[in-house]
């Protein structure tokens, strides 16, 4: 792929010797990972072409529509409200976050004990090795957490970065009323970049869109609560990742074609594990491309994955935009009733997290949950004594990793997790 | 003391044994640090005398005005709007979070990985030896870092609490107005729990109680720009910690009153150190009663800390509340324009702190800023990029430490400390 865009790379800043290594690296961790899998649904194919070409043929596209006057928001957050980014006639994107690679070098600035995530998306800006960042005219951050909270200041030096103040009393008038403020002043700063007008309806038009975005995605989650489950954990955590950077309608389409192939799986009665493998829930921080470290560690130590409660995964697509009229000032406030019903845990308190975390351990019938938490995320990391409770009261057993983005206790969580199996297995005799 | 008080400990539910403990080493620790200083003014004695009292005298004032049917309102920050607690009657008072004492007990439920301040101040609720949190009618907590905004949750099991959301972007209309509505429900609250009415009047009494606080703690912190300074480091900052648990009005009668000795030691050219110590600004967290370790490790190698730009510092006392009129509505948005000015690091951008560090080193003549963090705190420790950047400018050099409040670190501190003031000597000579 490397030769047929070199041009394109150059001409976005791209430091091309530095991007050369990271395409090989992932090249060789997507093989790996996802290609060893066994069974795959045929319409993986379309998923995998995407993983290829995802620094290279979408960004073409990107490019391409730029040319022509299109402008692309780079984000990093479910929170950031994508809906009004397309009535814009802007393309969002989802910004490098998920490596290891880029995280010496932003530790040449930041703190060392911050999250993975933060110190990744940082450093792919600063080593100028993200097609996305390069591709960005805009990049909107949000008051989610406040490591990227401080290091949207910084990044605004190497990017212009707008960031969207996020209420964390998700259930108080003022807090409402303070997002929809918010709300109208993003969209006035995305008609100021765009030089387009968001009027009521382009925004009914793209909450259409993002709502078919979020059903199809719905619909793949929810097939995985048969059992044996008829895709694997990575596959659809691999579809949820993409979902953030793939052409909306085309990417709509292809999940439907791939459901269609599941449903016909079920029907069949067949999966890609063991009927009899431990069903795992995986529920806590969010898992940018290419982190697939504790999905692919859980996988070969023989458990199915059926759901991730994330915001790269159930948390993006199980509240749609209902808008109660036609008026912008309705379809900006169905925004705001949507986007305060996801779970994050910036909330105080975040009840509605851990109903969805319960609700989704008997839809899909978990017989666990590991609580995933990125390094020094503080919200996650302390949310989980209520998730660990509110599992108890379910008899359900919860096992929690706190991890980064590199390899070195891959050892140590593949113990823990087969340790954890086994619990399961024995809870299933007695 | 522990004889004479041991009732009244029990009555409000405390572990004595296990406060027996503690105070034995606060009062050791106390006379390590404190009493052993050289040429204090005479005015400390009653500093000292608060101090030695603070778990008993002044707990005895709380529950006796307790018994006459005031509350009690704890808090930890400097957003906690006391105005609006004295305007109802109530008396605000600091909570305990200072000391390693109660880390272990935190840490049996916490992460590990977490802000010192945080898992101390949870583990003195859970181990029952803090006797402010025991008086305690009501906790209120805020979310300007969300390490104490998520253990808040687990607080409000312990004791009720109540959280102000502060908002992030300092400067927006609608940041404004929603903080106006949190005052607005907060005092509802107060009134609710105190059952009396915040009136105009009460609201501007209470007011000018607490700008004549801060402006006897400016008073004080002015007095210490001359060289030499008439009063350590160590005792000022144990001034400002005693601010947030002595009764108002006398606190204000005594930092005056060592005012007036102060300035007597300046008219005399006398002060606490050598006139050529080297002059250091110490920058970053707040340090809880009795977090004396930096301070006393830089004043053991021969330095003298001039100012404290931190929330136990310059933070709480250099802007007062300034109404324009006196009606409620007045008094209320005076009150968000002065908590909108506090520099704090959970600001986003936080221009008016990198200001106030400089503008702090240019009046107090500082030679070097030490950047304090507790450790896992990313709101200071992110920002301390941006302070660095703008001391470079000054010229002045910067020590960043990060810690907690354990002392296996104090050797290795003392070394980077001794290290830096031959940095600055070294300036001096070039």
């Amino acid at each position: 792929m490397a030769e047929n865009y070199v041009e394109m790379w150059k001409s976005i800043g791209m430091d091309i010797e530095k991007h050369n290594e990271l395409l090989n690296i992932l090249g060789q961790y997507y093989g790996a990972v996802y290609l060893t899998q066994k069974n795959r649904p045929k319409a993986m194919g379309y998923f995998d072409l995407v993983v290829s070409e995802i620094h290279g043929l979408r960004i073409k596209e990107l490019n391409d529509s730029r040319k022509a006057g299109k402008k692309v928001i780079g984000a990093f957050c479910i929170y950031a409200p994508e809906e009004l980014a397309y009535a814009a006639d802007a393309t969002m994107v989802g910004l490098c976050g998920g490596a290891d690679f880029s995280v010496p070098d932003a530790e040449a600035i930041l703190p060392r004990n911050l999250c993975p995530l933060i110190k990744s998306f940082y450093g792919f800006k600063l080593n100028k090795t993200c097609p996305y960042f390069q591709s960005s005219d805009l990049v909107v951050g949000e008051t989610t957490c406040e490591g990227k909270k401080k290091v949207y200041e910084l990044l605004n030096e190497l990017i212009p970065t707008y960031v969207l103040e996020v209420p964390h009393k998700p259930d108080t008038r003022q807090g409402k009323e303070f997002w929809y403020k918010e709300l109208e002043a993003f969209k006035a700063k995305l008609e100021e970049v765009t030089g387009n007008k968001i009027t009521a309806e382009k925004l009914k038009e793209s909450i259409e869109l993002i709502n078919n975005k979020r059903k199809a995605l719905k619909r793949l989650s929810d097939l995985r609560a048969n059992n044996p489950s008829p895709i694997s954990g990575l596959d659809a955590l691999l579809i949820y990742q993409i979902s953030f950077n793939d052409d909306v309608k085309r990417f709509i389409t292809k999940v439907n074609e791939l459901c269609d192939e599941l449903d016909e799986r079920v029907r069949k009665g067949e999966g890609v594990t063991a009927k009899d493998a431990p069903r795992v829930m995986i529920s806590g921080c969010p898992m940018a491309i290419p982190n697939w470290k504790v999905h692919s560690i859980t996988q070969a130590a023989g458990a199915s994955v059926v759901v991730e409660e994330s915001c790269v995964g159930t948390r993006y697509f199980t509240n749609l935009v209902e808008p109660k009229g036609d008026s912008l000032n309705d379809l900006l406030w169905a925004m705001v009733e949507k986007y305060s019903q996801i779970p994050c845990a910036c909330f105080t308190p975040n009840d509605a997290r851990i109903k969805s975390v319960t609700d989704l351990a008997k839809q899909f019938e978990a017989e666990g949950v590991i609580y995933y938490t990125l390094q020094n995320c503080h919200d996650y990391n302390v949310e989980g004594v209520k998730v660990d409770r509110a599992l108890k009261t379910l008899g359900l057993p919860m096992l929690k990793i706190e991890t980064d983005y590199t390899m070195g206790d891959s050892e140590q969580i593949k113990t823990r997790i087969e340790a954890f199996l086994e619990i399961i297995q024995a809870k299933r005799k007695s």
